[in-house]
């Protein structure tokens, strides 16, 4: 295909005409639904070639922005945004720390996600379609040979392989005071991260401060470790609420059973996959730090950002050594290396104490893939598809929704992440939906398990990790089905 | 070289003259230091070619039996029961259960394992040199076209591989009704295992019973955890006294912190090296069971037996479920691996439900790897000349005390693992003796590490993984002249 560039500015020609396009689609001028000006009309507009043209419309859908319809053009897409009103997860919990108990419910629901003949909805990661699984391999089979040879087999130190530390840490511009490679513990996944993290600054009867609704993990983490709960009400827009944080710290910061740690996912949030405003994050921070409090932030979903940049970590804000930043490369890379990184902070000698007595060493041979796979530059490329990818299957999934879903049906509408979350009609029991859908192969998380307080039964976490297909739209349809049938039958 | 078969039996000619020759020595007949017959003396009252015979002597000589003297023939070598006398590990530590502070200690010293400038007498393991590199590598080779295209890169259930399951159960004959790959669950080492048994078995404040001496990572881990460890002593050649045992049992077991579990190492046992006897280790299930105290066997080294069988584990004789019995690869094939495995007994359920929540995953690459390596019948051949190796290593690091060591030095004489334990005189400083090889780097522990007693300061656990060389024997040399000054010093 011929490609022209116009001289003295950048980009070929067909990618300056997608950026006018795209531009004009987010500042309004053209709508969600409304027809694209056909080719002959944009050529006879622009002078640009007809094939300049349609590669732009084929750009602009790759993007996720626009959709062919048969013999009638190129028409706006919804954005997520757009699709449905947001959930507001507005009344609070009542703001006690309790124990947690979600464990056996959770554990049913999560047995069921690497069943191969599920309509994907649960897990809440890229489909292995999405994965760079060429290059990955083929890094694989570059440090093979000097693994084998070069007393590779032997123990390694806790503290993971320098080189892939190194890479990790030239990613992470932005952070406060840049990043010392030598402070970052590798870990055996981001959930590894996690718990030496709650290990590291908790006893067990302390409490330990989350969301509501939050990652069922971290409560059954909570709960094997003796510790309490204190759940606080987040926005699907803006995050957890801090004045009801700070009140919660006010009060319970200073009493036997302390609250010891706060443990957050502000960037794309699991489930609500909202992105913390800025200001609010170095607010959160200054204020944890003004109590004392060690803030764990999960950033695993970070990099699956829609929009141009990635969000600021906490991290970034963090001058008192605080915040312990975890991570992994398991919702973007390789979910089976287990390989995630912790940025401990002050807590860099604890974690690494409990890290050694737990496992000796953090096995070398996927992090030197990894090393391998990050100095080849491959990274930004993959990220950059699958951001599309997901971004594209996040759309077709709000669309589904609003088509099969009943009227009064609330979406939240993430800017990253790969996971919505539905609010349904209030006498919906998810647990029930649950069930019901699992018997039609159909895969969801219902809203229950996100917070030891029993909340949040009428709501469904749907993940949008696998590329779209009739058999998806299919397993939304009759989701759909499912839903008006529970609604009606308890209205 | 010719080699004759003698028809009608099996094995060379110098396979068999070897074999009655070792029954010879090991029935006294020659006696340790005594020359064995020249070649010529054989040859005439044999008929054997003197081929043969030397065959057979070299083939002695490999399996450590045996060594030449210049020009003086082959000479019975010492085994290591005959070098030293044994230590006794005599009068009980006060058998009160106490927290464990070793840490700072204990970490200034496990970190020097890794330094490849130091003599390595530290590192319970086998070098990278008696590794099978090639095969493992060629097992790598051949699952990575599958892994990377099969969905390998996604996640894996919590349990393990199970092709890999299936091989170690196959290898665990003599287990109790047989194992079912089915309950085993795969875990990052061995350690990870045992620290996921103890949190299943075990609340903090509760008592956990273990041996005096015994493995400095058990204490950590117990520390770690919150428990308190109530050590009983154990003997260098029987292990741990079922009398004091079934006393504390007695007297902790139903205490608010009741004893929660009983955390042992009976297959050649760090630090002490011994095999528990059958009939004792049969004693000891069946005494955990009365008292309903579940048993964590930590099987590491049993693969590691200098004789023709392996011992049999503790959980051959668990009829109740009550033994957790946790073993790896780490001690045999790729300490990088990670890859160890635990059978959970009753406990399975709380074993998988933490592993879930600490790590989501079992990496898959590692284990498949192995499950290559194993199906191809590597391993047998491979643990063979494994044994031998450090078999051989072990009697020279044991020689080497007896020539350099002070006289009325006490030395273990294990029947298999990878380790000696050495009792000097009362008045040594084992820390200091520790700090002193250090700078002359030389890697060993100072016993006192391996209990929260207070004990064992004038011992040493003395590692014999690595080949022996003029390098070791000439740390051997030195280390015992460290040992003399300090002697005479503090005398």
């Amino acid at each position: 295909m011929p490609t022209q560039k116009k001289a003295g500015t950048s980009g070929f020609l067909y990618q300056q005409l997608a950026h006018e396009l795209e531009e004009k689609i987010s500042c309004g001028q053209y709508r969600v639904g409304e027809r694209l000006p056909s080719l002959r009309n944009l050529h006879n507009r622009t002078g640009l070639s007809i094939t300049t043209i349609a590669q732009a419309y084929v750009e602009l859908e790759a993007r996720g922005l626009v959709e062919p319809r048969e013999k009638s053009g190129y028409f706006v897409r919804p954005l997520v945004k757009d699709v449905l009103p947001m959930p507001q997860i507005g009344e609070h919990p009542a703001s006690r720390p309790r124990k947690v108990r979600v464990n056996s419910l959770a554990e049913s629901i999560l047995s069921t996600i690497r069943d191969p003949k599920m309509r994907p909805f649960g897990a809440a990661l890229p489909a292995d379609q999405l994965l760079p699984v060429r290059q990955l391999a083929r890094s694989a089979r570059t440090v093979l040979g000097k693994y084998f040879t070069g007393g590779g087999l032997h123990y390694d130190s806790a503290q993971g392989v320098p080189a892939l530390k190194r890479q990790i840490a030239a990613r992470s511009i932005g952070f406060c005071g840049g990043i010392d490679a030598e402070d970052m513990v590798v870990t055996n996944g981001c959930m590894d991260a996690i718990q030496l993290c709650l290990r590291a600054v908790t006893q067990p009867g302390d409490i330990v401060v989350t969301e509501s609704p939050t990652f069922i993990c971290y409560l059954q983490l909570i709960e094997q470790l003796g510790l309490f709960a204190l759940e606080i009400p987040t926005s699907p827009s803006t995050g957890i609420d801090l004045e009801s944080l700070e009140e919660a710290l006010f009060t319970w910061v200073w009493r036997r059973n302390r609250v010891a740690a706060c443990l957050l996912n502000p960037s794309f949030h699991n489930p609500l996959g909202f992105d913390m405003p800025i200001d609010r994050r170095k607010d959160l921070v200054l204020m944890l730090a003004a109590y004392g409090v060690p803030l764990i932030e999960d950033d695993v979903f970070g990099e699956l950002s829609f929009g141009a940049s990635r969000p600021v970590p906490l991290k970034s804000f963090d001058t008192q050594g605080l915040v312990l930043y975890c991570s992994s490369f398991s919702k973007t890379l390789a979910p089976d290396f287990r390989v995630g990184w912790v940025l401990p902070g002050r807590f860099r000698e604890q974690i690494l104490r409990l890290k050694f007595n737990s496992s000796i060493a953090q096995a070398k041979l996927p992090q030197l893939i990894l090393a391998d796979f990050l100095e080849n530059g491959h990274y930004d490329r993959h990220l950059r598809k699958l951001r599309m990818a997901i971004k594209n299957q996040m759309a077709s999934t709000a669309q589904a929704i609003a088509r099969y879903f009943p009227e009064g049906t609330k979406l939240t509408a993430p800017a990253g992440g790969c996971m919505l979350w539905v609010e349904l009609a209030p006498q919906v029991d998810g647990v029930e939906l649950f069930h019901q859908a699992k018997d039609e192969k159909i895969n969801i998380f219902p809203g229950t398990i996100s917070s030891s307080t029993g909340r949040f039964n009428n709501c469904i976490r749907i993940s949008c990790g696998a590329p779209w297909s009739e058999e998806m739209e299919d397993g939304m349809r009759r989701l759909g089905a499912l839903i008006n049938r529970l609604q009606s039958q308890s209205a």
